[in-house]
């Protein structure tokens, strides 16, 4: 199996990297249209080709699989080519600028029956596996709420919000670790630019059981904050990126609602208890993503983070920026 | 000058240990339905009189100015009846249940040129003094946003939700330290038990000049959580209350839109610099308040936390009710 | 069983508070040198009487036990004619100045068959009876090392030295949880002040199994830390007493030593595993210890903080005073 | 200027990279017993030529300065044929095995007029070089203590102990800040191992003035830390290296010793006060010290970590080595 990857810019460099060391595949091409980058690629993988052209990969009929780096709004053009040119398909985050796009994608993959995979990276790593387990095995009970915290002072991205820059990570990960699927999105932003890009973001998801998530994501704080809760109405998980090993609290705290004989008192039972900080594979997250697609391409498998992993957050993304565009308004999904 | 304290629970406990120690007023009578909490007072306050009845303040003569420590609904009530019989009040937050009958008793104690104050106890706290004299002094520049998360594992109220529980001390602070007014807000939130009663709630307050503010507030955290970000154009402070003494940390991180010519790209001037941790006043809050409460009585001045404070939570609640009842819509201030 | 207590300071007050409501027993009379302390007492305790006399307690013949909460110097003089005229006693912590008047007060009480009882107060913690019962039941393994901090901006007392101020705290704790004793220690220090008394000392603590302990001290930190870490070879407990809630973690973290066949390389095994924060019991420790001693006496029971706990933190004190002295020589305990 | 690198391992690589981009000198030449270490040198640096004998470096005639980063114990003999050879050194902390060595090295260097250094990389970091200017420029006063606590579950070296690998980052430090030189040392330590190669030891370092300096090390603690407290009579600095960038707070506390008339009360005013996080520069450090190894020899200037440097760490670590040999006596440095 020969992969070719497009796009050879600063998360490029860690696809090669890792691609190349991948096993049961060849990385046999990479290209970017800054031929200045053909040095680096030596260093890197002194067999891969470089080319400054993308057509070079998409037409080249020894390659099985391509891997698309590039700016969101390139990606729904070179992967229809490439499906269309019958290889399978890895897209970067955010898989691609709208739900049109994705599902024809989708629909694309699915008649010339490819993979079409997305790079939600965070869910393979050790701290997401985790949670995936834990609440797979019942451990935390029924989610509650989800409520994430990413901030710090970050680079103003020129062509998308910091909501389509930061909020994917989180979005995938509510995404796999919660089956219900939301019903509407409420969010609220503003733009410190005369351009209209909005730097700081809010968004609340709705959930018909009354599960409840929320997102704050901003470029704009002096600190750096990477903190989601996850409440279940028999455990909570506290998830702290910055911590360098204890990256998951479980803490065996929770309230039980009872209502009396008559139904109109509401009695609410408090438990404070245990905490445990479990161990987490800190390997690199982005092998296991590589091997995944490799192995998901080979064996005609699932991978973790596939395509609707990749639809279900550009459909919170697109309702999100639409509701910030009109005032708030609950946008359903 | 005399004083009456109406409602002798929890914080009324507070309010009689720090009215006994006032300088330029008596503590005259504090009053309690529960009739056993006369053993209690004699304690704290050997001299003061207990009575299981409101009335036997509100129809003292002697008494010039009364505290009203009681449950919210019963604020209005109390409150009236005091200003009619001619005595000046001091609320407990929030003001009353509703901007309407806030707004009655602004109308009445002004007639009755009579004192109408709110114990928003936050704002006399050593870190928003310094934070407030930081803003006036032009230190943090223009602010930008503002943003709150104030969670913990906390009691469900049978009547109020957790906006009207958690939110005042934060919108209080946020009212006392910007100047221009909101003119709407988003809300939404979620019950988790069957009364309907929010235990989860997040606001958006909007402004005009592009300033945004943003609440999170929950009584189901595992852990506690009493953090304040404030981003000027020149400099951001972190408040974090639950630092036993630095509590306020003052970045000199910022950043810098540039236009270039033609106007089409944003640039950005990104600085992290020095942090700064003023030394804070750790006196006892609630004894500033009660000082100001004398103080503005007896010399006709307008006291830190006054009733336009009260006025302005009250508005922000009521807006935000209405926008969580209305599936998030935007509601005018 | 009546109870008086000789020295109502700072902790007096404290004692005062718990003995007066401790079961089984009364509190009789209270003395101390300041007669105007009269009326602090009446506040916590109006049936309990005054007195400016430690006399009138030691011969009153009502009296059952005698806690006594003066300084230092005077422990044994008062413990003395307690103990002679057939009173129980409780001292504060340290016990006594010397190993010599510790010795005697230990042979007196057991000649008269009464309770000689210490205020180790720690021992009564939470977290202090978790790691005891965690080290008891094997949890922990065979311990290796114990490392105490406890620095900050402290009071220089006049008349002790920081490790007579402090490190009884730390001494006491490591002669509950450890049952070998120590066979000498090394201790250095310095004094700021021309009075050569120490507000910076180190202490090392040898034992016969290779199991080594370390006390570091210090008046003039411009940060609290209380720290103490306790290495098993199967487990290791890290107790910092200013984390409000999460005082104790058990790593279950360790090395194992291999020797290879001909034992000239040394093998090492690493293991880093899970965190586990077990909720620990926050209620009062004095509480415990005021009931520990009523009950002590009442059924002849040996009290948790008994008179040989503080006969062991004594020795230590003692020869560390003596290493200093002498240069940091190893001293025989 | 050509340069040669002895030493090939894990700080091998990382002086590779650093001397391939240093300014006005070239690497020419590394050399490393194991031949397969060919490969990796061509990937960092393509143009230097690999040898496995370290001969070929000290016989090449261009070679003009040797890096020597091979085990301790072969410091010397590599450094003696260098200088002998003509050639300037670089020595790898710790500079040799004793003091005897160092001297003879530096006797040799002096002979022949060539630069001799020992990389102090510590001495190069942004936290290092903020605390050295706030202490020239007397911000921080008298300096009374020095405390420093480094410990981790880390690697058994089966050579050297647990100080000889962790004291001489934290000795170096304590040596470039401060001026006045200790006089003696006390040491205690302990072995887990059946080999006696201490992996626990603690070091005081006494000086003349009463300035006293404690150093904390460990393999075998289940957390890590990287904490230096050094306290002044104007202000006090903790130094905290695991920060990702407040690493360096400056305290306004401290305390003021006053003596009554008679001289026989002791008084202390004591001050708490603002706090102070300067920016550090997070550059690499090894890059500044590589630069400041080529310009010296260029310009014959002497390096922020000389030989000095090198020689009272190795004082330190010889005389606390024989103190732990001879149960925590003092040893005169």
């Amino acid at each position: 199996m020969n992969i070719g990857i497009i796009g050879f810019g600063y998360w490029g460099t860690n696809l090669v990297r890792n691609f190349s060391s991948v096993k049961g595949a060849v990385l046999k091409k990479v290209s970017d249209l800054k031929a200045d980058k053909k040095a680096a690629l030596k260093i890197l993988n002194p067999s891969a080709e470089f080319t400054s052209s993308a057509d070079d990969i998409l037409n080249d009929k020894d390659i099985d699989a391509v891997v698309i780096a590039t700016p969101v709004f390139t990606h729904y053009e070179f992967a229809k080519k490439a499906l269309i040119a019958g290889k399978h398909v890895l897209l970067e985050k955010p898989m691609a600028s709208s739900v049109k796009e994705v599902n024809e994608l989708i629909e694309l993959s699915e008649k010339k029956k490819l993979l079409l995979m997305v790079d939600h990276t965070f869910l393979y790593t050790g701290a997401v596996q985790k949670m995936k387990s834990l609440l797979m095995n019942g451990e935390i009970g029924n989610i509650k709420y989800f409520d994430s915290t990413r901030i710090n002072l970050g680079l103003f991205q020129p062509d998308v919000n910091v909501l389509w820059d930061l909020a994917p990570h989180d979005i995938s990960i509510l995404d796999y670790l919660v089956k219900e699927k939301p019903y509407s999105v409420h969010a609220t932003g503003v733009s410190h630019t005369n351009n209209g890009i909005e730097n700081i973001a809010y968004i609340t998801i709705n959930f018909e059981s009354g599960f409840i998530a929320h997102f704050n994501c901003s470029w704009t704080s002096p600190v750096k904050i990477r903190l989601m809760l996850i409440g279940g109405d028999k455990k909570m998980i506290v998830f702290n990126d910055l911590e360098p090993t204890e990256k998951i609290k479980i803490y065996d705290t929770g309230y039980e609602i009872k209502t009396d004989e008559d139904r109109k008192k509401i009695l609410v039972d408090y438990r404070t208890g245990d905490i445990f900080i479990p161990k987490i594979d800190l390997k690199e997250a982005l092998s296991g993503m590589a091997n995944d697609f490799v192995k998901s391409v080979s064996e005609g498998t699932v991978p973790v983070s596939d395509k609707m992993s990749g639809l279900n957050v550009i459909k919170i993304l697109e309702a999100s920026q639409k509701s910030i565009k009109n005032k708030g308004k609950e946008i359903l999904v």
